[in-house]
């Protein structure tokens, strides 16, 4: 597994910030606070915490275009955005959130496999250090946030289960999995692909208990940066 | 789990098609063959296999926006189409298959849960039609097919693992997941989600092999619908 | 004239529908009904009907591209859904429908030529069947509808007059026409083109009455379809 | 009928141009020339002539939004431009004009009703002026230009037939037709709808006779603007 | 400096309008008053002046694409109405305006280079009657208008400081500048782009002496075309 | 004037890259060389240097929306990143660079006044760490960069004329401008706007001066970030 970095508080403006590197992949994840919520929720006395996602043009290893000058996201990007926003609801009490959108940027500033990954882990901090301050101003009375949640990559490669695949890995691959795990051991998301050849039951569980590993360490930085 | 019924050639432009359905959710597939493939695989000699998907409009219990009015298809239409193109480029072997493309059109008539399972299921059948027409013809040698492919939801509702979930059902479910698996018993891909509650290994298992009971039917039905 | 059918109740959710089929032309036509109206009608008592059109990418003879991931429907799209839409409103009294909107969703699932003329004719069938629940549920007092209203294209082929022409005919028609009638013999709208030569107003009279023959016998498949 | 006016080579770039106006229905039609065709053409030995629709946002009463502005044309405009454009392939021989396009715009300065039909029968001029330039430079042997080619409305106001229709009288009447003809007294194209109530064919024949009249003012005044 | 000329009151729908020529450049100003203001604005009691440009397919030696049918607007347009109302903003003051918009639509009829600052001088003539009409009718009881503003281009060609370039001069001159001045000699706005060679400060300030020799011409062709 | 730093080489992938910072605004540079031009330039032995620009949602004190989520870039992205390539094209010899293109991607990851002119001032040392690499690699016999270029805002602020303006006072500043200046001491380019109060030709002067200080700061961290 890459060495697991994060840089909590960035940037200055977002409620809650979090620069995480996975190896050379990177990402700057930001948590804004809007006292408001979508149409759907209005006068429920629920929140909401919601996800983008995106890629600067030269993140990767030759340029992409820009999606904005392109004038629409790719399919891509808005699966990676729909699975951010699902893990982080996940493990979030709405009710006690109050009627307020937390929405969470995950702009990937160098990309080397893992960015969906990362987003969800440096996600979690940013979401965190937001609440965290909400709860310090007094805005919010009880915690919302009931877990911590990560996630990471595994694959099949070489025949060899494998954690936290770079892109060379990936490319590669056989099959692709991506886990979101929470604090308690349960399971938020699987998403597990195949790649280059169909893959069975005992294989998929041997790539769960890895992301377990993968995951356990993962927790263990969150904590260290948030300092819960 | 809800009765499948399966009308091949139910079109009579697409070289294959099929109108599957599973309880109310009816969803028209056809496969359509185009002597030429995408930019990134010209001059290779291997074929490509994608999928779009789209609903009607009134599909739904609710009239819902028509996408082409809006002038941009939805995240999760963009999900589901890669979801399909996919699952089917798992059981087709592109060498065999030469540079030709095969387009799979996936569109709802009728939603009631499981359209984006259906839409897989019925897929299949569309393109071993198409395919049998290729060999019949000459213009293919050798089957590019590799394996039947199907579709099917689980969840968890009310605490207990449910097969085919409706709509009412997969509204209220505390995770749901789907899964794609191969006629010879593996997996193509597992996508599973806490929807109201977080899962643990043991559910996934159980809906994994519910999962193989439902396949296990389509199957069935596919080999009926295409004399295979 | 091709043969006509209509299997109205086609789909469950609606509030109304028809497929219809003129030869191997299908059409899937829903009435959505909605308490609401546009804005530049709101407050004033009055109702709305609407219509939009599409095709499925396969219902023609070679793939067309599909409008929703274009991000934009064709002008031919528009104006046959502006024609729909007009036709039905000249047979809808407004006041009596009441601040109401219905949609009228015409789907090509199938298309062998006179696709927007089998539209605005299923159209009325899935409108006749909507606003009867509107009337036997009690929403509405009196029926909105005036008229029945039906279409059929025309021709000038190889020097001859003809009826309903089907995609072969109408491709080499020196001149095009659809004309939408009324139930009590009037006219709701005439489009004639010259395609290849023009025409002239003799010529325009026999298509005229070549319309009112084939528009008796859509009118009578219309009533035998809603028990009128 | 309103006072007509022409006025040939109002702006300098284009190969033609020509400002009509129909009372205070101002038009500015420019004719493009290039020596290509679209790709549908291309190594056939055939022209095209495409037509392009605008109206400046205040050319109407209030102002409208500019089309690109808001990123689409609306389906009128569409509707309008691709009428413009059959209008005047109906009067050009695509085998004597050769491999070359051209592509009438036709931009609404300002606006008081009959702008489709303005801009046809000033579109005519500009073709005419710019295909003399190619004949007198010799691109051209013979006129590709088979007839003159006008367009009026007319409409049913308050139970009477009436000959091109400002906005005020558009706005209101029961019926409104617009009918292209060509200068051998033949149909074109005709586009009658009822608004407030449907017509019969004999008020679509007076009409009609209505607008030849119409046409042959506006083709006195075309010979006259092209010294013909 | 080439021949400017006015013609305010070229269209009669528009509140002010004015069509203005530079030499071949000839641009149609209209001013649209509107008794709402935007968003951002609503309950201050201030208005708002905004600007819209656009130039017609066949304005330039070459048919440019149309702006509504490519589906969005250039980066140059754009800039241009950014910069143009700007510049009229500059000069009015907006308490006094009251809580209503005043849209400039700048159009290019013809262009032959400037037409950016032909824009601004004649939507300053547009505006100006505009707001007369408000002050006689009583709906303005102070005029918000501060000061004339007026602009126009000058540049570097071939080494010499040249006045109100046209479009061949343009293309191949080493340095471009706009100016924008008002009516007591102030700098609204200065845009000074090298082209082919950069320039130094001596440079600028023989082009802004040039600038307010050539808006001395603008501001008397100014009061005369609106009669102050 | 705020602390100046730049970090060269701060990602891996680009062929060059800088995060420059003026205070508290920090914009990543990154260069991309590419063995093609565009289509205009295509044959004529020239390079081509573009730039685009973007901003991070949660660059800002309040979250702005994301350009690719909403379709299209905004007027303001759209001059900034012109101005950019403008700025960049100005010391550049296109012959020297060869059929190359380089784009400048310049991304403001967090924003308080200034970004455009951080982002031409850090665009430059990522350009020239890419030529460095092309120079290095025999790819390039001359060096295509003639001269440094960088670019300061100024503006005046309550009567004073003041250096590289932060956010705060950007907003209330009474005029403001941006040069673009090169090492030589010649002007690339000036824009210079009146937000409340117009300005005169002293006051430009005086601002020039300056930016000609704020410049000379900037060459020397450029020499000293690129080892020139």
């Amino acid at each position: 597994m890459r060495t697991i970095t994060m840089e909590p508080g960035f940037t200055v403006h977002a409620e809650g910030s979090c620069l995480i590197s996975f190896g050379d992949t990177r990402v700057l994840c930001t948590a804004s606070v809007e006292e408001r919520v979508p149409p759907f929720l209005r006068g429920k006395g629920e929140g909401w915490v919601t996800a983008e996602y995106g890629m600067l043009p030269r993140a990767t290893h030759t340029r992409g275009s820009r999606e904005a000058a392109k004038g629409k996201q790719s399919g891509r990007t808005q699966e990676i955005q729909r699975l951010i926003g699902r893990s982080l609801r996940a493990v979030v009490d709405m009710k006690k959130l109050g009627e307020r959108q937390i929405t969470i940027d995950c702009d990937v500033i160098q990309a080397d496999g893992g960015t969906r990954t990362a987003s969800i882990s440096g996600a979690w901090v940013a979401l965190r250090i937001a609440i965290d301050k909400l709860l310090a101003s007094g805005a919010l009375k009880e915690d919302p946030i009931i877990q911590q949640v990560a996630a990471i990559s595994c694959g099949i490669h070489q025949g060899t289960p494998v954690l936290d695949l770079d892109y060379i890995e990936d490319s590669s691959a056989e099959a692709d999995a991506n886990f979101v795990l929470t604090g308690d051991s349960k399971i938020a998301e699987v998403q597990a692909t195949a790649e280059g050849a169909t893959f069975d039951e005992e294989e998929l569980l041997r790539l769960l208990r890895l992301a377990r590993i993968g995951c356990g360490q993962i927790f263990a930085a969150q904590r260290q940066a948030t300092g819960r």
